[in-house]
């Protein structure tokens, strides 16, 4: 067993847990004036919608798929305005669709507050994002170029049929690895790939370039959901904002659970699909983490993550080494350390 | 009491009950076309989606939305393509609405049929909304323009915040004549406005034929809206898809409510204020027609309407005669007198 994959020991955590504060340093004067454009855009006559949208988007999120577009746009020479305008409307599609999953998967947190459906009910809660998605394709327009416009509407709509996906296998033991690996890519990785390759398209980078971008995007949105994924039967994982064993509660089917199922003897898959299917006991997750550890599935689920981290990093080869190079590479390492 | 503006007796609907038809014939061969496109963009690997979206896109909606561009194009001389992927991304944004607001409002009926979300579940019916919203905006990448673009993101955002506004506004009887207008004009005339403008725009028409057709389309659905909210206390209204009544159960404030109430003597304003904001007793419904009849609310409901079709009529002047301007001024007056 590989030490540096367990999430026990993180020994890459200092290094490359500063690997995101450098990307953030470098793009900081451009996201200030991307936290600006939120502001200003999220604005409305109806007083409801800012003080709802307000709640999450200024709830302490990383901005990492904003950062990835004002990243790309730099990597390409990109001064502005426009990587400022996709960078927010990034921000917003990635907003609505938490809006919508949180009636969708009835959490209570989100970012460790209250989520919004709590507070709003669920009603407020799928009208604003409705309201938001408008928003991101009102910024869009602004930049001009039907081109942007389509990465970003084909990646909604890819996102849309990943959640569609994942409900549908809800709660389905026997969903296989590769169903998984389609949701996540489509839930998840279609926005990362969008807003790396929307960046590199406001810079005007060549096709090669831009399709590196997206690979690379692509890439680390995978591995950052397989992450989040083992992170979820990590119980130290108080930094993630959401507690630890939210997808167990949830019952949803993630590459541990499935993993664990598949590799486990008969009475442990009984008890995957009692607390799967059937009911849980406070108890549960406890066990639930202890056999997901016996059958290395936290390990294995990190190990694939890595897979997909080196192939951001190869992606980015065809780039000539500079700062926004150096920070693209260290934040895709920083994607399998990292306690978010 | 002008006879004429009564639901008891309607004159004009045998006369002008062909409007849609002789509309719809004009505009056969085109939305033979569209109704293909629907059925091959609502696909998906993922089953549940073109199932779910099918079951109310496919439950013998009117298209009026879709009639709209297809005749604002065809009166300005335009074959296509085009105005076709217009029309449905027109179609799927007034579908993917319709299945986001039966979740919000919690109805049990939808044209006739039981609404998806009490079939498939309201996580479903927001995440195929989503997607069909998506599907829409790809459809308008697809002719290139982005200032169509602009027109129906402006209109998908101004409709979200009309639903918002209206959700904002939920069982609150002093909600003035004002704000239900702006209420209407953005849920509902927006985007009869921007699916009439936007298929002038295909056709390449000058600015001024463009505004005429954005201020034909808004009047038509303000009143469409009106008479709508009108139908709502017609019992006998049972070609409406939905039950009289609906909108009372939900204790929705439309005009006819806010007209009686604000009409209405002490015992009927006390009336008012149990049946929308406390209890509803089965023989409520009954007595809520009665006080709006005594109060003239449907009458001047419909005589608000008829100010709307009459501007809407104004605005096609520039015009000159021909089937397709014939065919929407008997539209206009279609909208006022219509059993839908």
């Amino acid at each position: 067993m590989d030490a540096s994959l367990t999430l026990a020991a993180r020994p890459l955590e200092d290094e490359t847990g500063d690997a995101l504060d450098r990307l953030s340093e470098l793009v900081s004067a451009d996201m200030e004036l991307v936290n600006a454009t939120i502001i200003e855009r999220m604005a409305s006559d109806v007083p409801m919608i800012p003080v709802l949208a307000g709640h999450l988007i200024q709830s302490g999120g990383k901005r990492l798929r904003p950062i990835l577009t004002l990243a790309a746009a730099g990597l390409n020479g990109y001064n502005g305005p426009n990587h400022i305008k996709l960078a927010t409307a990034v921000e917003f599609i990635h907003t609505a669709t938490l809006l919508h999953d949180d009636v969708v998967d009835n959490s209570d947190l989100r970012r460790g507050k209250k989520a919004a459906h709590m507070i709003w009910g669920n009603p407020a809660s799928v009208l604003v994002g409705d309201f938001l998605y408008s928003r991101s394709f009102q910024l869009m327009v602004e930049t001009g170029s039907v081109d942007i416009l389509g990465v970003l509407a084909n990646a909604s709509a890819v996102i849309a049929e990943g959640e569609v996906l994942q409900l549908s296998a809800a709660k389905n033991l026997e969903t296989s690895e590769e169903t998984y690996l389609k949701v996540i890519s489509a839930k998840t990785a279609a926005l990362f790939a969008a807003a790396a390759e929307v960046g590199a398209m406001a810079a005007n980078a060549s096709a090669d370039k831009v399709k590196a971008l997206s690979d690379y995007g692509r890439a680390i949105g995978v591995a950052f959901q397989l992450v989040d994924d083992a992170l979820d039967y990590d119980s130290s994982a108080s930094t993630l904002g959401k507690n630890a064993g939210d997808d167990f509660r949830e019952g949803k089917i993630t590459l541990p659970v499935i993993l664990a199922y598949e590799r486990g003897a008969s009475d442990e898959r009984a008890f995957w699909k009692r607390v799967i299917s059937e009911t849980q006991r406070e108890e549960d997750f406890a066990a639930a983490v202890d056999l997901i550890r016996l059958r290395d599935a936290i390990e294995d689920t990190l190990k694939r993550a890595t897979v997909y981290t080196d192939a951001a990093k190869a992606a980015l080869t065809a780039f000539p080494d500079g700062p926004y190079k150096r920070a693209l590479v260290a934040l895709a390492d920083f994607c399998v350390s990292r306690a978010y």
